[in-house]
């Protein structure tokens, strides 16, 4: 039996039964002494960093699975030798339908209707730019920005692809570009949606070039990181193009910021992730990793590979 | 040469020449004598039904083109040997989209993150109800009935079609069942769109029996016409249901009306077809009609055929 802790019982219960595992209880975060047999650590949901230092006391231990996609902190406080799988595709429903959403909502002036509404007056919304027509550039085309790129795919829209590099299409692009031609596609794309990862190389991506070589009446989505973004930069490009954040640089975004009262700017809360969609998706990700490591195979989704698994 | 007018020039220059076409400009809404020799008459944007009354005077005329999809009020002032065709099709992508986006939005909480961001203050969403996993129903599987299934095909929902007669699916829809499915088909599903054609029979046809049978916390989204929802049911069940509603009963909705403050209610004030996508659709079916009818082939869209097409 493969003994795997979950941090909370509506996870465990959510994954059921799986062959050859045995479910125990334990949330790294406190003070409890887990079950010495433990070798599957799952994560808890926020701030597996800082709680995961705890793991350290499993000597049988060959696998932390995380329920983020992202993992800053992580490796350097997980014992060398044991894996560590992230939960790849696990957000890319919820992320992609409410880019989608503020796509929509930001062209057709959804946000106008709802003030109008809060007033109780019917004010005509005017002509307003559609999505059908547009030419969409999705900036990083990992899982989530391919699962936005297949969403957008049935609008009527003309859709680019840029990734870090250069490499063939799918059946939704005909290629995807490279990070390099970035310069020469965002001049010719109505609307741009960066959904890159945050690292050295992607941080102020969004700068005042970048902005400033959109045209005018763009729209720039940000569905990545606050600081994939350079705030400045968007509060001074405000009005001469449309912004959605979903994200900000800080956040939270501190109450009264400039941001908040720049014209045409839609922000949501860093909801991407949290959503119904969650836990269904996560679940079955657990149940597949238990049930391959149950039969002894190596587990998906490692973001650090170890002989033990 | 066949002779057709054009109520504005933005509309005969988008259209462009087309061969065997001479284009006049003539507003039948106006009190300038149209050009004796006009075959065919390119309706106004609004208004139609009031303005066509003068084309009895064309002693050639043998087809109303209208740029809208409905056509009441048409028939009964354009003589009666005149063909009468619609603008079928030119505003399911502009429609079809708005409808997601109202569904994303009220489904993911834009409109609390737009009120938030009015105060300039971050506030949690909290967990959202996706559309992934959802239950769709979209009652009304016309042109753009399909053009809303379509889009939502690729956001992870199950989807299920009503129309006025059960008849076969499609590459959406496993079957499109009948109208006298509804009261079973309602108890299970999340999210409700309606987009039937105004008429005795849809007439209401959202009433509070049917509002009744969805369950709680269900969505009913109304891209039909206002009068398909009867509003006082609409006001009795806000809350326990959400409504994204773009059209009213009356329309405009008057300002202060009970619906505008009924709780989980998102307006949008009749903006499904107004947009960017509009002109290059209406010019491309203009272009297609006027090509057949100098070619000697009957018009596409007859909601009322005759023997002179």
């Amino acid at each position: 039996m493969v003994v795997v802790s979950f941090p909370d019982p509506v996870l465990r219960d959510a994954v059921g039964e799986v062959p050859g595992v045995e479910a125990v209880l334990w949330d790294p975060a406190g003070d409890e002494t887990p079950d010495g047999r433990i070798e599957v650590v799952v994560a808890p949901y926020l701030g597996a960093a800082s709680a995961l230092g705890s793991v350290a006391q499993l000597p049988d231990l060959r696998l932390v699975q995380l329920q983020s996609a992202g993992f800053d902190g992580v490796l350097e406080v997980v014992p060398e030798q044991v894996a560590v799988a992230n939960a790849a595709g696990v957000y890319d429903a919820a992320t992609a339908e409410l880019t989608v959403g503020m796509v929509l909502a930001s062209l057709r002036g959804i946000p106008d209707a709802v003030r109008s509404g809060d007033e109780a007056r019917w004010v005509p919304l005017g002509t307003r730019t559609s999505l059908a027509d547009r030419r969409v550039l999705v900036v990083g085309y990992g899982s989530v920005g391919r699962a936005i790129a297949v969403r957008l795919s049935t609008f009527e829209v003309s859709l680019t692809a840029v990734a870090s590099r250069a490499r063939a299409g799918d059946e939704i692009v005909d290629t995807v570009h490279g990070i390099d031609e970035l310069e020469r596609l965002l001049p010719e794309h109505d609307v741009v949606i960066v959904i890159v990862p945050l690292n050295d190389a992607t941080h102020h991506l969004v700068d005042d070039a970048f902005l400033s070589t959109m045209p005018d009446g763009a729209l720039l989505v940000n569905v990545a990181r606050g600081p994939v973004a350079d705030t400045d930069a968007l509060v001074a490009h405000a009005g001469r193009l449309s912004l959605a954040l979903d994200v900000t640089d800080p956040e939270p975004l501190p109450d009264g910021h400039p941001l908040w009262t720049a014209p045409g700017v839609l922000i949501t809360p860093h909801a991407g992730g949290n959503t119904t969609a969650l836990l269904p998706r996560m679940s079955a990700l657990l149940r597949d990793q238990l049930t391959r490591l149950a039969a002894g195979d190596a587990p998906h989704h490692l973001v650090r590979d170890d002989v033990k698994t």
